[in-house]
């Protein structure tokens, strides 16, 4: 079927979140850890998250608008530094409960069920349960007007993984850890390695 | 085992681009079709994808440096349309086709096998060989300074999607659609759902 703009613009504001959220595809879901001033965790699920480049190696991720979601975004702003750690399938409704509003001075690694880990005098709590899980320094925060949200971009400088599921050319094999992916706003999915690709040549 | 950033900066290029690629996780690999001045159609692959927002309806991805990668953006920049296609398990081979650098002359509809659609006289091509397809009105082009890269914002303004995968809250079912994801540069996997969950509320 053909859905028209005026036709998005009809639609009902959770039918529409759905609709455009599921869209885009199958996203890479990850637990953000971060500490506020006062040293108290914070544990929140982002699901839009982008490899910017390796070299330097940037990553960003999508914040939504302070008003919806304040903690993380402020976290990092004061501290300079995060977590990304991936949700595995065993563990996937405790990873969406981090989603709930929790007041600020609740910590949702308690809440929630995780376990905080200080890795290498890195300062924000890992999740301890995650197999694959990295360290970022905040580069920038960038601001986008049209609906207020933010694109954070921040360099990877410490990374925690398994060294049995790094293939010799240095690629993750993150199937074999049960990291999962999600779709939409709530659908939580494991994957299957069809193929890897050689580098593609203009025939 | 632990990787510094010390270990990071000192791998060999392809195994950092490998490892930092793969760490992000799994990503939505789609087709972005464009159409330059001329004419002349292009398509091309992206993985980094995400969903910024549904009212208004905004998509944003990631182009690498113009060097590295410069018909689609200036196709998008001269003529403020393209479309996003999503790529199918049973056409990885051509889609991953499409990376290969060709002249700006040729149409990697042709020279990979994809035939273009035009849609309800949206002004770029989309890829008839797939199931979930939106076409996309361009916002802004975000520059990113600290790689040379661009995070490019767009708006939703149709969808050509079968009605037999919405399901009734506007939920897009793309597994059904055997819609696929990547991992890296090169890997492309299948998915399988676990489970939705209901919107999360502090306990």
């Amino acid at each position: 079927m053909l859905i028209s703009h005026n036709d998005i613009n009809g639609y009902d504001r959770f039918y529409r979140a759905n609709l455009i959220n599921s869209l885009s595809g199958f996203k890479s879901v990850s637990l953000i850890g971060t500490k506020n001033k006062s040293g108290i965790s914070n544990l929140a699920i982002f699901s839009n998250i982008v490899h910017l480049g390796a070299d330097p190696s940037l990553i960003g991720f999508v914040n939504r608008p302070l008003e919806a979601a304040p903690h993380t975004l402020t976290n990092i702003e004061s501290t300079g530094f995060y977590t990304i750690n991936h949700i595995h399938t065993d563990w996937i409704e405790q990873a969406h409960q981090t989603s709930a509003k929790y007041p600020v001075g609740v910590s949702e690694f308690d809440s929630c069920g995780f376990t905080e880990e200080y890795i290498d005098g890195f300062n924000a709590p890992f999740v301890k349960e995650s197999v694959i899980k990295y360290g970022m320094k905040l580069i920038e925060v960038v601001p986008i007007k049209h609906n207020n949200t933010f694109f954070v971009i921040g360099e990877v400088v410490i990374i925690s993984v398994p060294e049995s599921i790094i293939s010799s050319d240095g690629f993750i094999e993150s199937d074999k850890a049960n990291s999962c992916c999600s779709l939409g706003t709530d659908g939580y999915y494991s994957t299957e390695l069809i193929t890897r690709l050689p580098y593609a040549k203009a025939k």
